[in-house]
């Protein structure tokens, strides 16, 4: 077992909220080693938090516990939900944020989280990172039992995420993550790829451009500042500028639309 | 006894000055968890600094040594201090920025530090967080007296913070800080403000508008994009709005003037 | 022995690479302390890198593990390597960017890493520091030897760093670094600079101003405003102003040219 507690959320790092975020963890499980995923979602974008959690938390130990805060219901009747995965653990809001990156993981059971025993003294309705999630977080290093917190629930919100899917010689995507580079990450995974069977060429269709790009292994197959499209590290397709951003110079933003083809099938546009 | 450190500073995190300051702590004290407040104090704002740190450092451990550092001052005569409260320690700069949040803990004795034995050797008289408090700062955590470092003082500068005040039915205030979802706190307390007894609605006077608020207990209670006034997750005053920047629509910053009344009570404006 | 890991990347905080990286090295030696020099190098500037690097390193103790990533080769043929110095260890892409700060450690022995068995399995051919770098590091904390990694080699790439020289009185320099503060950070060190006895007063030489500014030792010598020349906290020759920003005032970048003179001596410009 690890003790490891990572932190996604939308909080920034500017304010004193994730210290005190770390401060309760560490309060009640001082051998918590805290990792920080990023705080820098936008605010309130639970699918861009969504996908922040599922593409770092498999490189974690098991037995990690992963706490997720982008939440716009805070202070409504939306629950708080601990879920136990055949991997690891993670602690947040019922708004879809953690059920993507933990069906990853297998879900094994999941709990609403209603002990006050287990929270901060008077937890406050307006920051329940600090004052619910991240003693929950601690407690589960601690060996606490995920049925301890609340009654077993099954009816939690799901996540509405577009799905690529093939239509004939065409897969149709969305943009969902723009990342500091400017690589353009693409929902369009490795195995749906393979199905339109690319060669070196590859046709990208963006609302604004149709492009043909190298489609590559490595950034190492072009030259800098040329464009090409590669199955990047968390096996999804990207648009990528060798040294540059795709994303500015095709005015690609999350959510954006995409279509892809073999170069050969010049089925859109 | 916990081996938290944590660091409070203006140095952002862009250049290499934080992490310094660690090696500093980690050369002297290898188990030392440090844990960051924020490095993003606006440069030079001892305010600002000093309210992160009062609102952060309750959520810590007994025992934690909290080290801050906004500086202006560095290299003239100002001293450097060591404080111990009932709780805990701080080490930074004789500048105001350390005593608002150890007055909360309650100062049981401050030191000057002088001794040269506790700092790095040949200590810059640009950089005393990483030669003189990071050094410090771990000594303490290592088990050495606060009486080691240097003679004790009780002349130290305080803080020049703006009180809220009542006068008859309104509160007079000012905003402490604009976090980076645009909530505006102002240091109106729980308590001040019980004294005018509010209802379900709130009158705030803020330079350039006069509002009319609900208050309430939590967020669930408007809609998206509503503003509200509540009490916050320090208990101070907070003007918010649900999912936006109250900061944008209202334009507000820290150190506006802001009044409160019930709504049925209209005397200011 | 310590268990200090340290990262240097042009990664930024908004993206979960770092996080990746930091549970990949977690996996191999869970009680890594793992310390964040800094991940807002500009993308792809191997120099400022450099600079972050060899700047923070000393401060680190014995024995550290120093990881630093700006690649703007990956998936090229660019070589991974570790270095062996008196002090510590390097690990990164060899493109000169590791030489400056393990020059100063003395460098004892250069691998290239090409031994699969010491990765994480697939190794990515786009994310190097997540798959081969920091399992290495992690690896290096946990005792293995560097001569496993892979061969020995002595023809690393070395850093192409402009180096200050003198020429009669004038010293010609560059600019390293603009830190947060807008601190002018320069390439002329003390020793060089004590070749031409400088008093109370240095003529400083930029691309669009020829200053006369008060030699200092600390800011303290100076009042709020007042721009100064001084020997920074890395023996440095800074510029600065005293609680406001060099950089603003003087326009002045990173590469910039910068002659510098005693006063006295007006054999410039």
């Amino acid at each position: 077992m690890t003790n490891i507690v990572t932190l996604t959320s939308d909080f920034g790092t500017k304010d004193y909220y994730v210290a005190e975020i770390k401060a309760a963890i560490l309060g009640i499980c001082p051998c918590a080693v805290i990792v920080d995923i990023t705080h820098e979602i936008a605010k309130f974008n639970v699918q861009m938090g969504s996908f922040a959690l599922a593409s770092a938390t498999p490189y974690f130990p098991e037995g990690s516990v992963h706490v997720a805060i982008v939440d716009p219901g805070v202070g409504t009747s939306r629950r708080s939900i601990a879920i136990k995965t055949r991997k690891n653990f993670f602690v947040g809001p019922d708004n879809g944020l953690l059920i993507f990156a933990a069906e990853k993981h297998r879900i094994i059971r999941i709990h609403e989280i209603t002990n006050l025993h287990y929270m901060l003294p008077e937890p406050s309705s307006t920051f329940h990172g600090r004052d619910v999630f991240a003693p929950i977080a601690a407690h589960l290093v601690n060996g606490v039992k995920i049925e301890s917190f609340g009654p077993r629930i099954s009816d939690v919100v799901k996540p509405n995420f577009a799905q690529a899917r093939q239509k004939g010689k065409v897969i149709f995507g969305e943009v969902l993550h723009v990342d500091s580079f400017g690589n353009i990450i693409t929902n369009i995974g490795q195995e749906l790829l393979s199905k339109i069977s690319l060669k070196s060429l590859v046709r990208i269709g963006l609302p604004s451009h149709d492009l043909k790009l190298k489609f590559c292994k490595t950034y190492g197959e072009t030259l800098p500042s040329e464009p090409l499209a590669l199955i990047g590290s968390h096996s999804l397709l990207e648009i990528s500028v060798n040294q540059g951003s795709a994303a500015d110079r095709y005015k690609i933003k999350s959510g954006d639309k995409i279509m892809v083809a073999a170069f050969e099938n010049s089925v859109f546009n």
